[in-house]
C-alpha cells in the first residue's frame, strides 16, 4: 500500500495544486474495504487512549507499538490481544527504534503520542516511509521543524495530520457550523487559549519532576524551566483557525506575545516540598500567563492565552465574534443581534447547540460515548482513519500543523524581544489564497 | 483661595517629593468648613449629570457654567437656581470663553465635560489659574498633551484629577479592597476594556453624525473615521492601574496593539440609512475591535479591549488574576484556591461583594442612590470635592491622568506600526518607585 499511497498523494497534491477540492466522496479512488493498519509510537497515557479508541473500531488493525518503557508496550500489547487482534510487533529498543516501526510494510499510518521534541522527527520519518502521520500537539517546536514537516509532506505526497482534538469538541463544532452558515456574520475577532492548572501534572508526585517524576512531569516540566512563550497554543488556535479559514482563504500574518513574571510553579514547589526541597532553587523561565495576539490576512485578530501555572477553573477561553454577534465558551453564552430575545443580553448557548449540532456529532454520538475529553477524541481519530481508508488528504493537514505549531517558537521570540511582532510564515507558498477547506464539511469524517 | 492653594500645593508637592504620604486626615491643614466653589465647563449630558450630583450636596456652590450652546447653559442655570443657589455666571461666548471662567477668583475647581480634544487645554488652563482641574476621560489625546498636564500640575502645584468613575464601581472597589488585603495573592494579570455597542451613539439620529448629528454623534464619530487604536481605554485601565499600583510602586512600561478590520459602523449606516445615504461612502479607520497588551514594571500584564462598533452585551471585561485565584466581571465569578468550595470551579462573587464591600460604599451608599452609572458617579465627584475641601492632592492624580490617557496615542501608533511595542513614558520622573497610593484607603473619599 505504501507505493500506491505515495503515487496517489503525488496525484492528490497535484489536484490540490490545481485548485480541485477533494471532497471525501471517494471519487478519486473507490472506497477500500481493507482495514486500516496502524502503528502506535508512544503508548503512555495519551497514546494508550488513542489505542483504545482504535481498538474499539472494526476498521482498524494495530500492527505495531513502540515506546521506550516496557511497562507501556506490555500494556499496549495486552490491550490489542484482549481486543481479539493478533499480537502486535513491539519496538522497545531505545529512542530511535521508532524508525524500524515506520518502515514496516504492513502499516498505513502511525499515531505519534510522545514528548514534544519527538513529534516532528517521528512524523517526518513516517511520511518518508510512505505512511500517514498522525501527530499529537504541537506537531513541532521550531520554525525549521515546521518547514521540514511541510517539505516532507509535499515531497513524499504523504499527509501529516496534527491530532488537534478540540477541533471536534461538540460546542466548537456547532459554532464552526454556525460560522460556515454565516450566523455570526463576517468574523472579526476570536479568543482562545489553554487555561488549565497543570501544576500537579508538571510536578508528580509532590514537588518532583524529571527523573524522579511521573507521567508528563518526566519531560514536560523542563520546558517551563527553559522556555518562555505560549508552549501549547493549538487547542485554542486550531479550532479558531478552522473557523477563520486559515490556509484556505486566509492566513496568520503576524503575532506579538507578552508574558507575566513566573511565580506559580515556584510557589507550588514550596507548598508541596517545602523551602528546603532541591526544586525550590529552580528558576522557571515560563511566565505564568502568556498572551499572544495574531493578525490575519483578512483583517481578523486572534487572542491566545496560555495559563497553566496558577490555580483557576479550566477554560479554553473561546470567543468567536462576528458582525452579528458572538459566542463565549465561559458560561456557554451567546448573543446574536436580532436573534437573541433581548437586545445586548447574553442567552444560553443550549438551544443553538441543538439547532446547529454538527452532522458528525449527530451521526457518531453513540460511537463517541466514553471516548476521551468528552468524546472529541473519537472524532479526531475517526478523521485520521477515514482519510487513510479513502486515500485522501486529512482534513487537518500539514499546513495546519505548521501554522498552528509555529506559534510556539514565534511566541517565545516575541516575548524575548519585548513583544516585537513576528512574521508568521506562509507555509502554503501562496496557495492559501485559493485553497479550499475540507474540514468537517458533512457527516463523513 | 487661589494663592493659598498654590502655595499649599508647592508645599504639598515638596512633601510628596520627600516621600511623605498625604493621607486624607487633614493633618496638613485643618478642615475647611467653607463650601467648595465649582465652575462647570461643558454642561451637555455628562456635565449636567455632574452638575446635578454637585447640586445634591450641601458642601458645593456652583459659581459658573460654560458651554458653546445656549440651551445647555440655560438648562444648567435653571438647575442651579432650582436647587436654591444663586444664579451662576454664564460663559457662552465661543470655544475660548472657558478661559474667562477658569480665571474667576471665586471658584476652587472646575469640572470639564467637553469633547475629547478640549480636555487637556481646559485642564491646563484651570491649573494655571490656580484651580483644581477635574477632567473627563480621556484627559488627553496625545503624548505631548499628557506631558503638558504633568508639567503644568508640577509647576503650578495644582492637582488634575481624571474623573474615571469606574474606579469607584462597587464590585471594582470590593475587588480593589481584596487586592489590597492580598486575597488574590500576588497580582499577575488583568483584563479590562470598553466593550460597549456605541453604534446608536456614534450615529444619532439614524445614520447621522457631525453637523446633522445629536449628542456625542456631533463630535465623537469623527474619531472613528480618522483614528485606529484604543480610543477609550481608561474605564478599564484606570481601575486596573489602581489595583496594580501604577505610578505608586509599579508602572506601565510598554504596550502593543492590534486592530481588526472595520465593518460595524459602515454596516450600521447601511442598515439605518440605506446604500444611498451619503455616509455610506465613508471609510472608517477604526478597527471594530482593538486589543492592547501592556507589560508592567513589576512583571504583570494587562489586556485591554476596545469594542464599540459591533452588537454585543455591554461588558468592561474585567479579570483580576493573582497567584491565589481570579475574579471575572462577566457573570460575576470568582475562584480562590483553598477558599472556593470546589477545586477549579467558579463561584458567584456575591458573598465576596458583601464581605469586602468598600468602606466608602458602606458609608455613602444612600448618598449615591440615583447617581449615574449605578452610583459610582457620586464617588468620583465626592473624591474631587473632598480633596478640594481638605486642600490635599486628589486620589487620582495627574500622573494617573497621563499614564492612562497616553495609552490612546500609543495604541494608535502601535496599530499603525503593525503591533510594534511602544514605550510608555514614566510621567513620574522615577518617583513611581517610592510613591504611595492614597486612593480609597478608607471611608473618607
Amino acid at each position: 500500500m505504501k507505493k500506491v499511497n505515495r503515487r496517489e498523494f503525488i496525484k492528490t497534491s497535484a489536484a490540490v495544486a490545481a485548485g480541485v477540492s477533494l471532497l471525501p466522496s471517494g471519487i478519486i479512488l473507490g472506497r477500500d474495504d481493507r482495514k486500516v493498519r496502524l502503528g502506535f509510537i508512544g503508548v503512555g497515557l495519551r497514546g494508550t487512549s488513542h489505542l483504545e479508541l482504535a481498538l474499539a473500531r472494526k476498521d482498524v488493525e494495530v500492527k505495531a507499538v513502540c515506546d521506550i518503557r516496557k511497562a507501556a508496550t506490555d500494556n499496549a500489547v495486552k490491550l490489542v490481544t484482549d481486543a481479539g487482534q493478533k499480537k502486535p510487533a513491539v519496538y522497545l529498543n531505545g529512542e530511535e527504534d521508532y524508525r524500524n516501526l515506520v518502515t514496516r510494510e504492513d502499516i498505513d499510518g502511525v499515531i505519534i503520542s510522545t514528548p514534544w521534541v519527538w513529534h516532528a522527527p517521528m512524523a517526518i520519518a513516517a511520511m518518508k516511509a510512505g505512511k500517514y502521520a498522525g501527530v499529537e500537539v504541537p506537531a513541532a517546536l521550531t520554525e525549521e521543524e515546521c518547514w521540514d514537516l511541510v517539505h516532507t509532506s509535499e515531497e513524499t505526497g504523504m499527509p501529516c495530520m496534527i491530532l488537534e482534538n478540540v477541533c471536534y469538541r461538540r460546542d466548537v463544532m456547532a459554532v464552526y457550523n454556525m460560522v460556515r452558515q454565516g450566523i455570526f456574520g463576517e468574523l472579526m475577532h476570536c479568543h482562545c487559549g489553554y487555561q488549565h492548572d497543570l501544576r500537579n501534572i508538571k510536578f508528580q508526585p509532590g514537588a518532583e519532576f524529571g527523573e524522579k517524576g511521573q507521567g508528563e512531569a518526566v519531560w514536560r516540566t523542563e520546558h517551563s524551566i527553559k522556555r518562555n512563550g505560549d508552549l501549547y497554543p493549538t487547542h485554542g488556535a486550531g479550532p479558531v483557525a478552522k473557523m477563520l479559514d486559515i490556509n484556505t482563504g486566509n492566513r496568520f500574518v503576524t503575532l506579538t506575545s507578552m508574558a507575566t513574571k513566573s511565580r506559580g510553579l515556584h510557589n507550588y514547589v514550596l507548598a508541596q516540598g517545602g523551602e528546603d526541597h532541591p526544586n525550590a532553587k529552580i528558576k522557571f523561565a515560563l511566565g505564568d500567563i502568556v498572551t499572544t495576539m495574531i493578525k490575519c490576512a483578512n483583517g481578523e485578530t486572534v487572542l491566545i492565552s496560555h495559563d497553566t501555572n496558577l490555580p483557576r477553573p479550566y477554560s479554553l477561553n473561546f470567543r468567536v465574534q462576528g458582525t452579528n454577534g458572538l459566542w463565549m465558551d465561559d458560561f456557554d453564552s451567546i448573543y446574536l443581534e436580532g436573534v437573541s430575545p433581548e437586545p445586548h443580553r447574553w442567552e444560553s448557548f443550549e438551544k443553538y447547540q441543538e439547532q446547529y449540532d454538527h452532522p458528525l456529532w449527530k451521526k457518531y454520538e453513540s460511537d463517541s460515548e466514553g471516548a476521551g475529553h468528552g468524546g472529541m477524541d473519537f472524532f479526531v481519530l475517526h478523521a485520521f482513519i477515514e482519510s487513510i481508508k479513502r486515500k485522501v488528504p486529512t482534513p487537518i493537514d500539514v499546513y495546519d500543523a505548521a501554522a498552528w505549531s509555529v506559534l510556539v517558537p514565534l511566541s517565545e521570540q516575541s516575548v524575548a524581544q519585548g513583544g516585537a511582532p513576528m512574521a508568521i510564515p506562509d507555509f502554503t507558498g501562496g496557495r492559501w489564497v485559493w485553497r479550499k477547506s475540507d474540514f468537517a464539511l458533512d457527516d463523513q469524517y
